[in-house]
């Protein structure tokens, strides 16, 4: 299910060195890194508009002062009326990545954009709340907000790095462009003094969007790194890092995924020869989708079946050179290519590998934990117990970069897009409304707004309980292994599912618009979508967190102590909500309470179900399959209890200066609501909600909507996503949607001339084709 | 929000002329005409396997006979065991799309291609139902079912019609190939004696899976056709049908999709010179998203608002030309091209237009309900009813090609896949499961392929009432308009919405390999979605269908007749379901009871605030907008209890021969209870269902799984597709996914040697890059 090796160390969130698979490639990705490279650009050279009668859109300003509470720093920020500590790089201030779309000189003459849109200046003029600050506590504090603008002012300046026309590219130059980024990110990062330990490195992934090549390279080394021997790690992590081999990582193949220890390639060990002989013994044991793997590498890192005098040893690790480093032609025995066309991931060059008697020293099996001695003795040494642990925080470190910054862009483009976008009359006599003050797409939009700050903070909770254990572990206690599991399990599965869900609203949300790829929000729906398959699909997890549940729940029935995030399960009680109006339903402790009653019921009443099959006499693992449609809803209802509850403990603790806790109780509310709304079954079921409290729940759910509504925009705002970053025709800052949605398709290569004129229009028109 | 012009008639659903909009355009792309050509072409050129030491698959012969319920007819289908009629055109012939697979001779020697995987014959030998019998259902009858497997043979053995390589293709590409088709389709229909009015020109559409340029021509044609006077229909018809000109309809704005009393094009009458002048005047004014618009078209019929003398009168339609004839030139103040990359119609050149002073003679403007005359006077004409009428028609047109089959199609793929992936023991000992085993993947499946058959049987059932709503509005009688305008538009959003899901269901569910766009299901996904968009927005339609449900609950209330479909809206009784054991939840007429009972509860319950706020004094269109996310719910429920209750008045009719019936009753207990299952809250809200009960409908449910899973292929096959028209490596009907996978991906392009070689890695890996 999980990968093999692990990071080197846990870190916190904004430091962990993140290692993440491919879309069903088993290998680790590691984007957090140094060989990382590409920037956001959003910025395009602009084309004036011609010089016609249509209306100008009306400028404005500079937006005026807002948001009186922020009085604690020298700068005041151009945008959002905050004032701010002057920057210690002030060419990379933190608004220059901001500022520039205002600088209108960078625009053609007589082009709007850059002018912001009145109709989103206005949603900007009325934040209840200092955005400066908020953008400042989802970064982790002022000075983390300033280093992460001046890594992304310092990429997206440089032209190698620019996004420009990549909705436009095909797979080979998105391919090409991949390489030539990693390749420049090595000369950009020494440039820019910054070090794989230095605060600059963690937000390049994020500032390049993902689009840069040679990162399983990464995982190539990190594998040798933690699986490899001293000896080993001594001969190739030099060579890899002076690049004079590029790495791959070959685990998932066309048969297995999920299942590692169904893979098929073997490696038989020869004694007479002191090599072990890879072979993939049939279609279904090729190895398919590792990055890096179809054009790039010269060696990978294979899993294979160990035989030894002709029995099986189960699943190891081989260094395997697979390209010649002169020519970079296959080696004898290889037949390697690229799988071809994906969802998405186009840079990126998913492969497939077939080994026919491709022999290799015994030397290059990774012996960290097993080896096998020159006369075939077969030796495990050491615990293996960490690196169990460290693979599961993986599905943790993915979760920012992969799947919260989608969902951060997406509302991003859709919110401000439904501020500008005007259509239809919601009352009678007035100009056309904003899409954002219909109901429906407030029910739309909003909740999926709250969803990412609640997964941001549920985000930072796990990252802390995942760094607690990795001290604890350090110290040789494993005791919150199987904890820690649950949580990585079934929140990478329930976070990705929502997620997804969630972009693909927003996408619908800007109606024909949205479809076009210059939206930016297809890509970032094709690129979430896998992340609920990479690392573990998502049913599978939820399984696993369910049978931890199960578990526990049949612990804590019995009286043992459980782990403490499941210590709510020793405490069953029926109960009814106390809540009396709708109003009680804005109270934290009574929205928690109701979604653990839910998670209780829903894990118990399985656990009933599952032991009432047994004991009627069907075989465990059937009683198993036949509750596992009830055992993914539980688990998925136990993860929601813990978000909301992490997200009311996080808003009690916010400092209550600058309207910052004050919107965030209501994000908080509104996406507590929204998942009772979305579920009544679940809450009603017993009658722990009543018929007439579930009407309160959505009365105060519907009126949350148009509380939020007022500060959508700034919301999205603090995300602090630089146009280039977005790379949306619908989300830039100014709100310029029209204009710049025919400006970048003029750009499109389907403007140029097509041969089907010549071809086939002409002959057609002119009546000259062959009579029918 | 519907578009202006209609089919000149409407007739059976096999027989209907389609016309619908492409994503964002209100134009109607009529997809069932002639102007419609490309096959779908899966048997690819097949290379053979290396010859390595792969473990082949072992061969399984021709499936055996099975089914013997099938005796009233004189040939055995070679694969269902079903005999069926001798075919009228034996080299036509009803088994011949499928029997190609089978001759191996096609294949490579030693490819296990053509040779059906054990794990999939296995799954045809044990149907409870026969198949064939089951097509001819679906297709209205064993000589439709001919006809149409003669129509797919003839379209996807011509190899222009290939779509062979189109995964790999440009969008640049695609455009070009579309082109072709059409031209060629044109030489196939009159080769073949297939005419407009024949039996088989309404097969053509889903033989090409819609891959073929200008089908908004067809819409220039019938949009003059409708609402041109006689002379302009004697003049400008003759020429589009010679393709002397090739036409298009631009009627979506930038600014405007779903409004269009906003649109903002002008028309303004110049008495002087006898002409219309048209502009753009400002940016969102432009046309944006008509097809065939952006590269093609030589004329388009604009839609504008008309001013004479200063007045206002609406929006109108204009001829205009907007290319040369003879150089393909834009005319004097047009400004038009493509409006560049979409998450799917690449092959449509959807295209931008701006106007300039362009000036047209009055004679242009389409005058059968609307004429200015030479001095300025503006007259009106006629009844429009009948055109508003079919233009409501077009959402259900559009339900058959563009979202049914694709959904029946991702079906097939991922049932197929799923009975030939194995992964992982569901049994402890055993060989690794199929899939398909899994409780879970059944639960994603199957209630998809319940829906697939849900929704075609309400489709059959729309399309009778629309036929028999246009004799009546014939005969001048408009009673059943509001009725089937709610209808259609209700109908179309919860199909369209209901079927992109379930195709994102099916594509996750085949894991890493679905997310390959060889798998072709992500290109099904990027399709379907845009069906959700066009033809008027969902959520809009389906405030359209409450509107209409709100209106009827409060005459029904006042004792006033209402519309048959509504009636039952005048019998609100308050009651409990009756159910006294999961068996009974097997019971259509308890289930059907159930979903009635919601439905009112949700019309009524949401009329009844709407009518408190109002009466609180709350304005009304406030009033509204605060409970349209509830009037959502409310016409979701409508649709949803009519869909059961026709999918279980159509099963009684069955004919209960063949093992038809008995599994359309349990595909229609699948249906319903699935719906229950998702949305327990709403039937438990007022205790309609108790908690008990609705244990009950979960176990019946997870129980249906189970016996459906066992027909699930047969089910799929029922669907005839051949492999060309599903285009997918996981879904062929041999089940050798893959070899298949591995087959296709080697013609990638990018398996083709990249610069990126020369340029980055060779000077990487020599050290020769210049040092940081």
């Amino acid at each position: 299910m999980c990968g093999i090796f692990l990071p080197a160390e846990v870190s916190t969130r904004r430091n962990t060195r993140r290692q993440r698979r491919w879309p069903g490639d088993k290998g680790h990705g590691d984007k957090g890194h140094g060989d990382a490279g590409s920037a956001a650009r959003t910025g395009r050279q602009h084309r004036g508009l011609p010089k016609d009668a249509w209306d100008k859109v009306q400028h404005l300003g500079q937006p005026t002062e807002t948001t009186p509470r922020c009085a604690n720093t020298s700068i005041r920020h151009p945008l959002t009326g905050c004032q701010r500590q002057r920057s210690r790089i002030p060419s990379q201030s933190s608004a220059g990545s901001r500022m520039a779309l205002l600088e209108t000189s960078k625009y053609s003459p007589g082009s709007v954009l850059g002018s912001v849109n009145p109709d989103l200046a206005s949603e900007r003029q009325t934040a209840s709340f200092c955005v400066e600050k908020l953008t400042a506590l989802l970064d982790g504090g002022a000075e983390q907000t300033r280093i992460r603008r001046a890594v992304v002012e310092a990429i997206e300046s440089d032209p190698v790095f620019s996004r420009e026309n990549q909705y436009f590219q095909t797979q080979n130059e998105r391919y090409e462009a991949a390489v030539r980024k990693a390749v420049h990110l090595q000369k950009k990062m020494h440039e820019m003094g910054w070090t794989e330990n230095g605060p600059e490195y963690k937000y390049i992934y994020r500032a390049l969007s993902g689009d840069v090549a040679f990162l399983l390279h990464r995982v190539f080394m990190r594998s040798i790194s933690v699986l490899g021997s001293d000896k080993q790690i001594a001969k190739w992590i030099p060579l890899a890092t002076r690049h004079q081999l590029i790495g791959s990582y070959a685990q998932t193949e066309l048969g297995h995924g999920t299942y590692l220890q169904g893979l098929e390639t073997t490696a038989v060990f020869d004694i007479a020869t002191q090599e072990f002989i890879l072979n993939t013994p049939k279609i279904s044991a090729m190895k398919w989708w590792p990055g890096d793997m179809g054009r790039s590498a010269t060696h990978t890192v294979v899993f294979a079946q160990l035989y030894i005098h002709g029995k099986c040893h189960g699943i190891h690790p081989f260094i395997v050179q697979i390209r010649s480093l002169q020519d970079h032609s296959l080696c004898p025995g290889v037949t390697a290519g690229d799988i071809g066309p994906k969802m998405n991931f186009e840079h990126i060059d998913n492969g497939y590998l077939m080994l026919k008697n491709v022999r290799i020293p015994r030397d290059n099996m990774l012996s960290k934990f097993c080896e096998v001695r020159p006369d075939g003795t077969y030796v495990r040494q050491g615990s293996q117990k960490i690196n169990y642990f460290t693979m599961t925080t993986v599905r943790i470190s993915l979760i920012s970069d992969e799947v919260l910054t989608p969902l951060m862009k997406a509302c991003t483009i859709a919110i401000r897009y439904s501020a500008v976008r005007r259509q239809s009359k919601l009352k009678p006599g007035e100009q056309e409304a904003k899409i954002l003050d219909y109901q429906t797409q407030q029910e739309k939009l909003l909740p999926q707004l709250a969803a990412a700050y609640a997964f941001h903070f549920i985000n930072d909770y796990l990252q802390e309980l995942f760094n607690r254990g990795y001290r604890e572990i350090q110290r040789k206690n494993f005791d919150m292994l199987p904890e820690l599991h649950a949580l990585s399990s079934g929140f990478k599965a329930v976070i990705t599912h929502h997620c997804t869900a969630a972009v693909e609203i927003c996408l619908r949300a800007c109606g024909g618009h949205g479809y076009s790829l210059l939206s930016g929000i297809p890509s970032l729906y094709t690129k979430i979508l896998a992340s609920c398959i990479y690392e573990g699909e998502n049913t599978i997890l939820l399984l696993q967190t369910a049978r931890f549940l199960i578990k526990c729940f049949m612990a804590a029935s019995a009286g043992h102590p459980v782990p403490p995030s499941v210590t709510y399960l020793a405490a069953v009680k029926p109960g009814k909500c106390p809540a009396k109006n709708k109003l009680d339903f804005l109270r934290p402790d009574i929205y928690t309470e109701a979604y653990q009653h839910v998670a209780v019921r829903l894990i118990s009443s399985t656990a009933a179900k599952l032991q009432d099959l047994i004991q009627s006499g069907v075989k465990k693992y059937d009683a198993w399959n036949q509750c596992t449609v009830q055992l993914v809803q539980a688990a998925k209802a136990h993860c929601h209890y813990i978000t909301v509850k992490n997200f009311a403990e996080t808003v009690e603790k916010l400092e209550t200066k600058a309207g910052i806790q004050r919107i965030m109780k209501h994000l908080c509310d509104l996406f507590a609501l929204h998942g009772i709304f979305s579920n009544t079954g679940a809450f009603l079921h017993d009658g722990y909600i009543s018929a007439s409290q579930m009407d309160m729940v959505t009365a105060s759910y519907l009126d949350l909507l148009a509380v939020i509504r007022k500060d959508a925009v700034p919301l999205v705002d603090a995300f602090d996503f630089t146009d280039k970053s977005l790379n949306s025709a619908l989300g830039s800052y100014d709100g310029q949607v029209y204009q710049r949605l025919y400006e970048w398709a003029q750009k499109s290569p389907t403007n140029k001339m097509s041969p089907a004129y010549e071809r086939y229009l002409k002959p057609l028109l002119h009546n000259t084709l062959s009579k029918l």
